[in-house]
């Protein structure tokens, strides 16, 4: 039953399971922007979808760079963390506590992301897979960026509520 | 449907699915506890559990300032991101790779955690629920630390292969 046998393996598997993450964002993301109100929360997962375009071709380089077939594998983490901003999103009328619940939910799948990136950089590093490391650092910097985003959003929110 | 009137519901619905959450982390450290080989991964757990346990109180803490008692909702992003951690420790045999897998999975408990707390931080300062701020940026700056000291972790076994 162990089909993961070396780091290299367990390094394959995070791939395609962050492979997978980033195809169902795409899906997921075109769906907030629909329901947000705010402008910069709008242009904020708009600009973000077109990164995550970046970041899928970003990862089949990185196949591509270690021979392999770019392939998905079904990944709970995102899953859980996507249909509970479904939701919760169905849960809310009101638009600005809806664009409250929006941006929380994004920050959780950034957060997810970053981790994920984040380990693939170390183990990348470990092995010597130069160039799948500068990809995902790449993604990676992006990534904490489009949280930092959505910090600044509900700073915007604070400061008027003040 | 609409459960969710105010901001004040999201951050109290909000609590409640940490709180959730912590309380299943509380059951997963220790089986990762006995997975791990590594001595500053099982140590990083361990005293990781034991601020799991403030983590719990300190949300106690805080429902009490809201005049609300304690109560968790079922949180499909942790479940999704614990049985994704136990399913890959499952598929691996060998201990050093074994070890590398609890520590991604670690990191990716500790950003979620990282998100949400982030979230009510802020929520709270918009509220003027000041007491409930102090005590989730207490939370956040453990949490943090505990993300750090695993990418340390990480860092000690690149250093080990360089």
């Amino acid at each position: 039953m162990a089909h993961i046998k070396s780091l290299h393996d367990l390094f394959l598997h995070t791939m395609q399971d962050i492979y997978y993450a980033e195809k169902q964002i795409e899906k997921a993301l075109p769906k907030m922007i629909d329901k947000a109100s705010n402008e910069m929360l709008r242009d904020g997962f708009t600009s973000h979808l077109e990164e995550t375009h970046g970041h899928v071709e970003r990862l089949e380089e990185a196949f591509r760079a270690l021979g392999e077939e770019p392939k998905g594998v079904e990944c709970e983490a995102i899953n859980g963390i996507i249909e509970e901003a479904e939701q919760i999103a169905e849960e809310v009328e009101d638009k600005d506590v809806l664009d409250a619940a929006l941006a929380a939910a994004a920050q959780a799948v950034e957060h997810y992301e970053i981790a994920r990136y984040g380990t693939l950089v170390a183990w990348a590093r470990e092995m010597g897979h130069d160039q799948c490391a500068s990809l995902f650092e790449e993604t990676l910097g992006e990534e904490k960026a489009a949280d930092e985003k959505l910090t600044s959003v509900a700073e915007s929110r604070l400061n008027k509520a003040a």
